[in-house]
């Protein structure tokens, strides 16, 4: 009775998120069709919900970067042993966590190979040959690609042994325009995740045991999700000529001399996606914002076989496909069944029309959001859908806005970080000396990181949270995924 | 001297296409800024310039699969040894080419993976876990990634150890529809080559001893090159029900019956950026289809430190970037310096704007493929740019159908097939009797395998082109990359 199965499988309530996070964010991984585990432990398979979800970011991102002078590339998924070492600092960072090819076909290679973990020393290389005068400058590539890093304990989108990323390389003339793409970039992907994804983020710098390997400063965005843990969204990295110096990358300047270049680079991931199931996600599964929705609205026709139904919901959506993502559910499934479907799906807006509305020539719109009903004209459809969504991705940010101001609290010491970390998580801004000890510390105090130093500085203090010495800069300190 | 440097790399004439096809190839590659080689032997950096020509195919093609009901998804990279092995004809065929990962971080791995060189198994991994009734089917499937087959001899773009392709694999109820859907994902296949490509396709089955490891059948798309050799351009498999059992992938039906589903699968790589410069290119470069150019006009503005011509130049991009890919090129080198950069990256048309043709409210078009230039009024370059641009695709399509078509012979035996194909290679028709041996046979005496057993049937002769004995099918034979 394979009919029977499929309803029971729906019926079957998700974990309550209040209850158990984890599992609550697993099973709308799951129902919502997002992901499924694969054969290989650790990786996971997109599926046409999820990849499409990523679809709409990574096409609304790429317009960003190639408004911005970006050009699109592709290195090569291996990287030779020799390569990813010659700048120590990344190698130490990232060797200890990539995947060894050591034989092709029957042959066992003369030189190792990894899958690139991220592909600064690809980018360098590559640059190395290409860069000769200061004409060949700025060059601003970016790759839209998968990488492979062989993590320990995995999650969905969280953490996986490969995930899909963007990541761009940049080389520029001067430290000055380096720092400029470093900022900028990370202004694009804040914009980007506030506009698109509707989730705020703290913007800040990361701290020295914090950053990148191989990097002078990384920058990074952090956002809140629902159980208080932050996940960090984004990250830009200014390598100074460090890089450059162990590739040689080298131009000629105006003045015939030979220079270093500066470089950037920067890294956004599918990990949003988990993202925004953890900061928008409710006890009836995902909640999409409407610009990274797949589906904006869904037509339910109720009662179709009644005459006239079908019909016009069909000329309904052939109308909204003209200026939204719309699509219908005509299955044979009770409506309750399809309301319940959409809703884990986190479809924005649902479109429900039976033989009652065609009378009164109108439909019922219910947002996902907030679940309030409107009952529309069918002939004001054009203007109230639309105004809808617009008022659904606003709605969903302000609620996330809420939610990040009220959950940033002050701590003067460690111990009353902690209590308010157990009490009710979130982000702590604290005061720090600067000194890795006392970061080292906070954590194992209080299981919180410090995520960054943001570039709007308060003095809440004059003295380091840990140590009580000389206060350097204040940090936003969380528990972090 | 940097700039007197780049001066000189321009100059430099690229190899005879008629002396050199191989060299003249290799120069067209790497002067266009299509592609660059890498540090991991075999594999390639796409260059900005060939990564857009991609871009601009997977976005077209991928329109033609939504439209047909496909959705994208994303398997993993990684495949493990025992999943690998379940179909036994597809591991005889993939096993000897596959990289191999032994180590993940520190760790010696319990199982090797190998990268996937194709994603059958995956799929079907998957399908058996998705698919439980006839309420699931179809599934249409497809994904767009890079596949690594460790190639012992490579080239830029024809054959490399990693290259970008999609691969699209579906599960059908019925037999019926499985080869429907093998045929009509052939068919789209052609009609891409056709309308966007503007090359023309031979279309039909491979023999026995060419199908896809695994298959039932598997059909092909054969084009011509410049040098008269074919180009396998786009395979689709009818797997039967044999992955499916292998796999035991099953639903039940509407009587409540247990069945195997159909599988099919299809790929179009890459490659196809080699063919389009084999089949278009010339002397001067690449030429590019207008439907498949990143860039379709190039405007050269002329002795542009001249009152209003640089204005006039800019005021003219801003009105074509609404209706075609426009960029301008000005630069401070010579305007035959910059004919040339663009001829040799066959951009369709050039559009040059000097002091005297805004005297007379005009500039010139220039065609990449016939070097015919026209004067055109400035008010009617809307009307007269794309215009012009859709008789440049016509004319390369039809010029290589014409090419085709001269270069298509028949052949009554082996000697004369032999003598046809060192004379002036192309594609020759012949009768075979259906054998193995006879293929064998006339790969060694010739040079040519069997390309494709057409759709469109003649009867040359009653006889095998090589044993003499009775013919079962006429066979496209022809040299191939």
């Amino acid at each position: 009775m394979p009919k029977e199965k499929e309803k029971e499988k729906l019926v079957e309530a998700i974990t309550d998120r209040e209850k158990d996070f984890a599992q609550w964010y697993t099973d709308v991984v799951k129902k919502a069709d997002l992901a499924d585990y694969s054969e290989v432990g650790g990786c996971v398979i997109f599926r046409p919900y999820g990849y499409a979800i990523w679809e709409l970011m990574r096409q609304q991102m790429d317009e960003r970067f190639k408004a911005t002078g970006h050009e699109n590339v592709y290195m090569p998924l291996l990287i030779t042993e020799s390569l990813l070492q010659k700048e120590k600092d990344h190698v130490a960072g990232f060797a200890p966590e990539v995947a060894w090819i050591t034989h092709g076909g029957q042959e066992k290679l003369t030189e190792k190979l990894c899958i690139r973990p991220t592909s600064e020393t690809l980018f360098c290389s590559h640059y190395a040959n290409l860069i000769q005068s200061y004409r060949d400058l700025p060059k601003l590539y970016n790759q839209w690609c998968s990488v492979v890093r062989w993590e320990k304990t995995t999650r969905p989108f969280l953490r996986t042994r490969e995930f899909l990323w963007q990541e761009g390389h940049t080389a520029h003339a001067t430290a000055e325009e380096a720092q400029e793409e470093t900022i900028r970039m990370l202004n694009i992907y804040a914009e980007f995740c506030e506009n698109v994804l509707a989730i705020p983020v703290m913007k800040g710098q990361k701290t020295e045991s914090e950053k990148f390997a191989g990097a002078m400063a990384t920058y990074t965005i952090e956002s809140l999700m629902h159980d208080g843990k932050a996940l960090q969204s984004g990250t830009t990295h200014n390598f100074g000529d460090g890089f450059a110096r162990a590739f040689g990358i080298q131009y000629t300047d105006k003045n015939n001399q030979l220079q270093y270049v500066h470089q950037t680079s920067w890294g956004f991931s599918t990990r949003m996606i988990g993202g925004l199931i953890m900061v928008h996600g409710d006890n009836s599964g995902l909640v999409l914002p409407p610009n990274a929705a797949p589906v904006q609205v869904i037509i339910i026709p109720v009662a179709a076989h009644k005459e006239g139904v079908l019909e016009a919901a069909k000329a309904m959506q052939e109308r909204l496909s003209k200026i939204v993502r719309v699509k219908m559910d005509n299955s044979d499934r009770s409506p309750g069944w399809r309301f319940s479907e959409h809703e884990m799906k986190g479809v924005p807006l649902r479109l429900e029309i039976g033989p009652k509305d065609l009378e009164k020539n109108q439909a019922v719109l219910v947002r996902r959001d907030t679940g309030a009903k409107t009952i529309v004209s069918l002939d004001a459809m054009e203007t109230a859908a639309p105004a809808l969504l617009t008022e659904i991705q606003a709605n969903l940010l302000a609620q996330a806005r809420q939610r990040l101001h009220e959950r940033t609290y002050t701590a003067a010491d460690a111990e009353e970080m902690r209590k308010i970390l157990d009490a009710s998580p979130g982000f702590v801004k604290a005061m720090w000396c600067g000194r890795e000890a006392c970061e080292d510390q906070i954590k194992e105090q209080t299981g919180a990181s410090s995520r960054c130093i943001p570039f709007e500085q308060e003095r809440i203090s004059d003295v380091c949270v840990c140590c009580g010495e000389k206060a350097e800069k204040m940090v936003y300190w969380a528990r972090a995924y």
